[in-house]
């Protein structure tokens, strides 16, 4: 069977990342999805496995040091990362994976795994992504400032990027992230023209 | 209005490229399909203007001695050619565009608008195509082998091709070529990355 394709999925909070990526799963029988570690707390409504691994801090250090992880970082004081074993047994079964993570995780995957396909949900406007974040509630002006602050940021990377798409039309976005899948795997290496011209030459 | 894309699909007599086309056409409002120039004989059911512009010898000569072709060939004594003209405009004004045409002329384009994407559809497999180009009847002997021979060495050339797409069922090779324009779409270059981050600060 061939190798599965490594997909990347990034974009500010808000913009309906998790929305696509599980209508992806529910319609790709081929596709998986990749499950994060992370040392913080659980919100009330995270189911440990399902949203995150929810571990220890001295867990994940010892999965760091046996160069577990595809990639992984601190943010305030918590450790995020993508465990590696799971994905790359994925990805020899033949099995296309999608990682949810930041921009700083993809670029960091990226360069470790170079053939990997990085792509970034955009909010359809400035304003629609002030309101998505407000509109989470429970959140005091500060977290909002601060939250606006770094969806900027992450969109300021978008040129290490290989795909964009606007997420104004949930149905468009999720088509058009199947199309990326559907397409990477309509793609001719060298490996894959000599096979074909082997195949159409010795039957 | 952003710039349209230029796609190239090529493919072995009998494998359903002009129903793909087709298909496309009906359901995409934005591609334009471009109908290539002929010095040969129609054939009883093909329709001038639809399936080619059939012209004088000496009008296709005029139109090559003012550069107004895309890719030209002569081929058992007949031009066939994709004039310029249409392609250009149609892309300026947004519209991605399709040419059905065959490798040698793909490769020609390619050569001169590199930003062109090349999508191959292949035969299930070498017996299946072989019943397709003896299923079209009113062959002799000699015309089906020398037509095998063709689609074989077409096939050859299928490593120059960006996608190649297996049409081992309409439906899904239809679904894999909007995929291919879809995503084509969606790709980032640097100056989309631009335009982007100058949107989502300035507003």
């Amino acid at each position: 069977m061939a190798k599965g394709k490594l997909f990347v999925i990034s974009g500010p909070s808000g913009t309906g990342k998790g929305t696509i990526c599980k209508s992806i799963l529910e319609n790709e029988a081929d596709v998986k999805l990749s499950v994060s570690m992370t040392t913080r707390i659980p919100r009330e409504d995270e189911v440990d496995k399902v949203h995150y691994y929810f571990v220890e801090q001295g867990i994940f250090e010892q999965l760091i040091d046996e160069s577990g992880f595809m990639e992984y970082a601190s943010v305030y004081g918590n450790y995020y990362g993508t465990p590696k074993k799971q994905v790359l047994q994925w990805l020899s079964q033949g099995n296309d994976v999608i990682l949810e993570i930041d921009v700083q995780g993809a670029l960091q995957v990226k360069k470790n795994y170079p053939q990997c396909v990085l792509i970034f949900i955009l909010p359809p406007s400035f304003e629609e992504l002030k309101s998505r974040i407000e509109g989470r509630g429970s959140e005091t002006k500060e977290t909002m400032t601060r939250r606006l602050g770094e969806a900027l940021h992450e969109i300021s990377f978008i040129g290490r990027y290989d795909y964009r798409i606007v997420n104004d039309d949930l149905h468009k976005a999720i088509a058009e992230v199947r199309g990326i899948i559907t397409t990477e795997r309509c793609k001719i290496d060298e490996g894959e023209a000599l096979r074909i011209i082997g195949k159409y030459k010795e039957e």
